[in-house]
């Protein structure tokens, strides 16, 4: 596959995840690293996201609980939390995720998570 | 519920995630730390484990994914991806939880993981 | 023990540690992941605080030194630096904690907790 | 060498890298950790900054490197994406070195670095 | 570019940096995962490592700081302390960077990077 | 101070910790990082150590939360815990504190740590 069509299908792709997202990815990293904006879209959003194999209810899953478990990325939660909901996940799940990885990694990061959580489902009325 | 009551229900929990496992987290904790075992099976494996609002096969693909993630984890991963196959997930599934990560945690802790899911996939002939 | 018990004297621990986050972290944790919050004071502060071996000061010693080491953590410091206080820690000891840290994790965290410390030793007069 | 020498190379080999930081470095520590300030010009800006084997640019390069990649880092990161600047590197060898982590390290963190990049670069006029 | 000129461009670089491991990530990786062998190819090796900006000898550098300071990273700091060698690093570069870590990271990783660091110079006559 | 006092009192401190780590730690650098060897003793077992304000096992006792905490520290955690039943912290004490980190960091890496305390138990009489 070209790159242009990797670009395109890229797009698609968050769009169905974050429609939002999808414009100021490309906004925030035109001035200083618009190449960045590029990967993300090609790379991640096609090369990965659009793989067979898994669901992207799963994929979304997977994304949110590795945000969750590395830390420091409220602003990436922020988009991944939304592109659950997107795609079908319902607000149990989403809990239900955060309060599964209380074993694993401790309650501080599973706190700081569900305090985007919680703003995120504030915000929206689904 | 009383802890006597939890300590069953992890118990049978843990057994059907990794009947293996289920001994020798009881054998290696047992003379120097014994509460942690039972913390493992009473916290984790019933209280977090048996809830309801995720299926056992999300669970384990959030559990592979949070030790992906946080890495030095080798030892857990080799007991949750064996929990994997045991709850019904296929090793396409597997193999595709730890390539969408790459794009959230590089490819390093990824390479890591599909070393010890290529050892995984090895011994077993499911 | 029963559930409602460990519930009782976790509430009670927490009391000790830090008053104003007890009520805090149910409010905070009330319309989302409820089970949070109780999860936080059966497991953490009735199982794990209320066990033998160790001093309360011990304790919170381990706490801050945990939170950090592992980076990202200034809501949870706030609660356990407060904690150290209450308990009956000097603000040296604080302090020197952050210190011995640094050849272990370098300047980076302990600054960000020293951070923390300062807003902490502000607000408060003992 | 004793540690008055070491206090007052520490001290100028700062002020090359950012005299600005230089300045607040002391000023933020000096109430609660005086000897943290100290121990950041003796040991990290004098000991280790002055060794011969690399230049600074590759110092600087390898500062902002390891502090994108450990998280949580964004106040030490303003610090030394000036010091980059002030010691030779250009913007493109910034923006380079962030997008080189990517395969290492995934987007979350060099997204982070690169908003607190974006910052610096509207701040300075070279 | 088309993908197949990007895979073609990905090992002639992997090569340049070190050959042994570019034949032995195609082996490792042929039969669990192989797609993540074309990506570390394709986007890593190509799409990165072929970028202007930074000479190689800097890609590595940055490279291996990023490889210490996220930690179990043993295998992959291997081939890549070769890759510093084979662009031409000297070993006091590679050794002034580890050193040069200690401030931010702490003396633990950066003893687990010089143990990998001391058994591959004494593997090499270079 | 002049460093070489500064040198002949982290060796005695060192010593006091873990003697045989003392030797091991000059030994192993020799070749390749001799300096590190030296910033060892004088910055982090005179300086850090050598501080008022917490008792050698309060020090103990931090340093083994923060090597659990960080994970991958094994080597690390072998030279501190032999460090803590040294200057008399109990066997309790240590894995006390070691379950004492579950909720905050959640159960691999506090397995992870567990598996060196058993291994370093059986290996003393004390």
């Amino acid at each position: 596959m070209e790159n242009e069509q990797r670009l395109i299908n890229g797009k698609a792709m968050l769009q169905r995840v974050d429609a939002e997202a999808a414009d100021s990815v490309m906004t925030n990293l035109q001035n200083v690293a618009p190449d960045v904006a590029k990967m993300i879209l090609e790379f991640a959003f096609n090369d990965i996201y659009t793989r067979p194999g898994l669901s992207l209810q799963q994929r979304e899953l997977v994304t949110i609980t590795s945000l969750l478990t590395q830390g420091d990325t409220a602003a990436q939660l922020r988009v991944h939390l939304n592109g659950c909901l997107n795609v079908g996940l319902s607000r149990t799940e989403i809990v239900e995720t955060c309060i599964h990885c209380i074993p694993y990694v401790g309650f501080p990061k599973v706190l700081n998570a569900l305090t985007v959580v919680t703003a995120i489902f504030a915000d929206r009325e689904d």
